[in-house]
């Protein structure tokens, strides 16, 4: 087990481990040590399910194992697939002691991860995320859902895993695209809640580019350990925890203007983020020069740093429609130095709107 | 407040009131105190809301209040029905600290419940019980949930209300099978808990057949306060809780070999209790004159005490589909005597046999 990098989840009586690290998959012996179940169903989609689903399904021999392939892509995040699985846990006569493993990326994840959590009101579930993106963010924090054909994330859960199994080496098949949009949630963690690690990001820029063994696990060991410190202190997202959606609402009104899977969720988080350290300096919070590094290293890390021009009244109506607006209040989260995010509703509107028309319109 | 039947749950956190009573859907007073929310969505069914709906809306004026109107029945208990209430909250604009209140009965109770539990990912939800059923069953508990086509309430959550608000005035409208139907889960909770409460059923039989309005508000109560206790003890349903399901397993085959709508639930549930009796008897646990006593009173009560032959195996098929199993092994809820209910698994499985044979061959 030591070869691994090991996050501890502290949840009480939900409380589990992530293990990262390159080969996870192929170690049928912590794989087998770190899934207790004896009737699963792995859900993946078309595109994993070559790479990995045997090798999965090998490391898993001894148990009864279904499997469920769905097509890939945030368009299929929907109640439709939801039924889908659904339907296979019943076809297969899962019980409540059955669990669901998520083999694939974020989409995988929340709708496997949501299935398990309606299944007879709630059964187990096993994370093995393949993208960056789905290994530093969606392995921590419990969040499951499905998409609304209006808004991202509107039908879900609250589920966590039992445990988390991210192999490192599986990122050596992302698409380059895919794997900068993952680098993109690696570097707001960097802006949120760590100016060291920021800079670290800005040292191993070139070495996290390449996949390196040894930096990519330590960027996604360091990635969660923020997230769940994090939701450590606020479970249900009541406060502290919105701080994770840094550029996520202007973020969520880009992908969602652009149609579902036309911009990739990093690439739109890495220009929201830019919007709200651009509104964040206008209201005299960040410094032009941290500004800059934040554009900077996301460029660096092939991300786009501007939205497309979809119009600021277009991309404030879809803000409106974000979860994060409480009461009628659209709170936002800014930067109030580099390494430092708060949830803020007592801005200058004006700013807002002036921060919009300068990047949408 | 003092007009009213008062059952506090105590969950922590998630407490909540139940108020029981007649004439409550008339009193905005108490509606407004009881529910905070300024955004609301009714959901109902083309049942009730032209008996209750304006009248409520009434109570609520000064909020915005939306309402929606589903088909009335089991069979519209599905994902379809769930996308349709998540539409028309997404369609308000709603958001977290808007709230769901659900007119109507169990169906209704569960799907809305469910809704609310699923928006994004968890809002409130209060519930305005208008049958038997939903006030003694429904308004404890916090189950929600939805049908899949194989299955009853194989999609929900674990959601607890706000508060419950029971007119037991509105029962004055139920048609006389849909009341009894909530009769029979009352006797169960004399059967599983409470002999006392047994014999003042028989006692008063009569009165809760004319529907008089003190001993109803005294059945509602006690059989909220009885499945509290036992939900209290087993808020996830790991253990004792599954005596309230009583009659159910045997219930559910019913319920799903007829197709679901044909058999009332209550109905299902009272021929599945007989079965249960008579298994309990067969073990020599529940003595014949208490098991004559339970089928008396339900007969009394003007329920089905006899299931409908669908044969002997394709009722234990049905029932081992349902969530009770656990590890492949078939729970079932049986009586050790009169008011005293048990969980088990060590019976003697020609035992079951023999009492499948005998009701539904």
């Amino acid at each position: 087990m030591s070869r691994y990098e090991r996050v501890e989840i502290a949840l009480g009586e939900r409380a589990y481990p992530i293990l990262i690290g390159p080969g996870l998959l192929n170690d049928a012996t912590t794989l087998s040590d770190c899934i207790a179940a004896r009737d699963l169903l792995i859900v993946t989609n078309e595109v994993v399910a070559p790479l990995y689903l045997a090798t999965l399904e090998a490391a898993l021999k001894g148990r009864r194992v279904h499997s469920l392939i769905l097509p890939d892509g945030e368009q299929h995040k929907t109640l439709a697939s939801l039924a889908t699985i659904v339907d296979a846990l019943v076809d297969a006569r899962l019980n409540r002691d059955a669990a669901v493993v998520a083999l694939g990326g974020g989409v995988i994840g929340d709708m496997a991860g949501f299935a398990a959590a309606c299944y007879q009101r709630g059964i187990d579930y096993i994370q093995v995320p393949t993208t960056l993106l789905a290994q530093v963010d969606s392995s921590v924090g419990g969040k499951t859902a499905v998409n609304h054909p209006l808004a991202k994330n509107m039908i879900g859960a609250f589920h966590q895993p039992r445990c988390v199994l991210a192999d490192t080496r599986t990122l050596a098949s992302l698409p380059d695209r895919e794997y900068s949009a993952g680098l993109a949630e690696v570097v707001k963690y960097g802006l949120i809640r760590d100016a060291a690690f920021f800079g670290w990001l800005e040292d191993r820029a070139e070495a996290l580019l390449a996949r390196d063994d040894a930096a990519v696990a330590t960027a996604v060991r360091r990635s969660c350990e923020i997230k769940a410190e994090v939701v450590g202190i606020d479970e249900r997202e009541q406060g502290l925890r919105a701080i994770l959606n840094l550029g996520h609402t202007f973020g969520h009104a880009i992908e969602t203007a652009s149609g579902y899977g036309n911009w990739l969720h990093g690439e739109a988080v890495a220009a929201g983020m830019v919007v709200a350290a651009d509104m964040s300096e206008r209201l005299g919070w960040l410094q032009a020069p941290e500004r800059a590094r934040a554009v900077q290293l996301l460029k660096r890390m092939r991300l786009p740093v501007e939205p497309p021009k979809i119009g600021a009244s277009r991309a404030r109506e879809l803000m409106g429609m974000d979860k994060k607006v409480l009461g009628g209040k659209l709170r936002l989260v800014l930067m109030r130095q580099l390494g430092e995010a708060d949830v803020v509703s007592d801005y200058d509107a004006g700013v807002l709107d002036a921060t919009l028309r300068a990047h949408f319109d």
